[in-house]
């Protein structure tokens, strides 16, 4: 039977991940390994300076004071006596497309799962209060089924995004590339009840490339959303203009100290 | 004159970010808003759920009890007057190179600084403890002076690591691809001494891809890698194959509830 | 029908205060507003530089991202519409007893409810793996009990040791006073995986004043201990002697600047 | 010569702990182990699930991840090679009076030295913007010269608060009682940018034991408040109340399980 793990950022006690947990279960072993609270926006972050403790808080589920990389990461590196087949994270309450995945605790944790024998998935609502988890955990079942049957290369990562909508009301499946925004919204400053400053990121920027092909596009009309990662940020368009450029820079050792 | 800020992950304090400083202040108004402490590992993560606190430690520079990104991102949405032109990110103790650049703060304090008039720099020297932060400096003058004049695109992030050697012994400049490693090592069990379970997570994978062309290849022969960094994570490549994949799974509007 | 608050520093989830939920629901209505996670050693930490997170995980149950005290203190200061009768915090998987007591968060909890109409109430079970809950639940409901019946004065902190016995077992009630432990063991060296130093704090100091009339000496000997605890940390039986002791220092408005 | 560990609550590089360094040190070998950064209202709370790192920041100077306790417990356990002979915990920007003494970081780092040979001394100043450090730095010092020459019991815990005035208006010094406040002011909701509530921990209630004889009277008139301060929480008044009261609850081994 396919083992899969299942972490995400919100928590392991999230309304998403016990949907997702539910959904799955009926089709694999599934062992859950989730942070304890809310790390949404964490990332990558990878917690080195300090010793992680995990907490068995039922069969196959562990809790982890970390951020959703140190999950997978620790399950897949020697926490489970059994390697998982896959990683699937979420499902999140609230999309993420777009530049924001660069900030994803969701898509991190399948990022860290790229080294497993199947792809990583990353399922994310559109919604910050989610109505229509069945509809997250219904696209989570179908994608797992179907990857066993007809799989992607190992090293493939699918960041998912989900309609909050019934599932009859979903238009269809699409391939994106993700979409662009803005720069972000102005600080938001204010004053603490003993009138010292605080600031508080500011909202997402507005939409800049949310066309046909995005992510933003194809949820916004009603279709699933599956766009594959990369993890190799190189940008290899880049490589011969930098290239050139850089031998505009002089030899060190020739120049002298 | 130019205005750059300046950022790192290793803390307002840290040597690298005092060299750095003063190499750029020679040449252009440099601000700095940094993490309070070592922040290393923190990647992309963004502070969501509470406000952050900005202290003047000095003229124009700042600490902030938060991460590099969230330093970055309060820099350029309203903390400073003046927008910057520019974010130089280092020196890092440590070299940031292959899969390592997705934990990296440093590299993710220059990707937040994609928004400005010219390209974001990350700058990492290769060693925890480094012994010759005069050539990372020496790196830093010479890319801003080369940009001021001959600039790149302003959306462009370079991810360099510099060797840690005297600046007569290094080799040259060298544009590359990110290298890859293999999975991490396994995770390091431990007990605390009361006798309970602690985990720390293990050090990164060997290398996989550190052939010519790779950022690894370059240093390790004595080269100041220069990569370009992409922010869009989309996997092109793939895009055709996973439109091809998703037609597979059927309209969930056709299939019913 | 009375309303108790229930808190703790293990967390909300810890099997002590649900016991200990329980416990009261028969005899009162509860309302739990407790640590998200575990807050051993807090003490009477307050968070004063950031703000508080409240989420409701059930009817009357809150868990706060924040101390034992913070919970408290907010649950008394208007978080709740209705304003307790009395604190019970517990029931903690450790004994708070002698010198421990100055670092113990379940204890703090209690302390910090000690504005209200009813005693404060602080209940531990001498073992870090409580077998027998059922026993400081027992205890938790018969204090309660008595209270309603025969109150102390409002103002009053017990602070309650129960063997991890069977109730069966247990020899009696001792009212005692705090015991003293020598100083603790010496802090633990240790290195993390990289070869960096760490340093975890020591066990507690042996016990030093343990005698008869001790907590301590009660619980060692199958009693429940009833510590009454005082707020006002004044020594007053020193205060002659620091006055005399103070005269010998001289008047700064004589001497000059 | 006298061994002097410094230590306070704001952290390593505050301005109060600066000019106590410089103040002791003319008289004193002086060491300062302090946390890395503010960390008022932290009570007594001890770090215990984590190890502690500890970084020299210069000669007998270290800053450590940790708390006020942490800092101080770390140093008398093991961390320092020569024990020192007593510890002095501020210049706290800020009075520690009265109920705030529970929640003090800076008071808590003067208890944790309470096992050396000579008294703990915890000092503020009655400002959270203090004009008159020197005024607290002279205080110091004349305290420290006194107890070399005319020592109080090694296990005595000093509390000391000074006006914010410069030295030729105190008016002189007066041992007190901690006085007493009336229940905090209300918590104070508020709502983050997306609109989700915050809640900050109220100020202080207002003065209800301010006469004659206690230290907020003292300050206020222009006088050294110094208090002696004790670890033993036994309420030792209510101990007869207290026997007499749990013999009601009747012996559980007697009434069975």
């Amino acid at each position: 039977m396919m083992h899969i793990l299942v972490s995400n950022d919100d928590g392991y006690q999230a309304p998403g991940i016990l949907a997702l947990f539910d959904a799955l279960s009926k089709m694999a072993d599934v062992t859950v390994v989730a942070p304890e609270r809310d790390r949404s926006g964490a990332s990558n972050s990878l917690t080195l300076d300090y010793p992680l403790r995990v907490h068995e808080v039922g069969e196959r589920r562990y809790r982890v004071e970390g951020t959703p990389t140190d999950c997978v990461h620790l399950a897949i590196t020697g926490l489970l006596r059994e390697e998982p087949d896959m990683v699937v994270s979420g499902i999140n309450a609230g999309a993420n497309m777009g530049d924001d995945v660069l900030y994803s605790g969701t898509v991190a944790a399948a990022t860290e799962g790229r080294f497993l024998g199947l792809p990583a998935i990353a399922i994310s609502l559109n919604s910050f209060a989610p109505r229509h988890l069945a509809s997250g955990a219904r696209v989570a079942r179908q994608i797992v089924e179907r990857l066993s049957r007809d799989p992607l290369p190992s090293d493939t990562i699918l960041n998912i995004n989900v309609p909050d909508l019934p599932w009859e009301e979903i238009q269809g499946w699409e391939a994106t590339r993700l979409g662009r925004r803005h720069r972000a919204e102005p600080v938001v400053r204010g004053e603490d009840p003993r009138g010292r400053p605080i600031y508080w990121i500011g909202p997402p920027g507005n939409e800049e490339d949310a066309g046909p092909g995005t992510d933003f596009y194809a949820v916004r009309n009603g279709f699933v959303s599956v766009t594959p990662i990369q993890v190799d940020l190189t940008r290899y368009t880049a490589l011969d203009q930098v290239a050139g450029w850089v031998t505009g820079l002089g030899r060190p050792a020739e120049e002298g100290g």
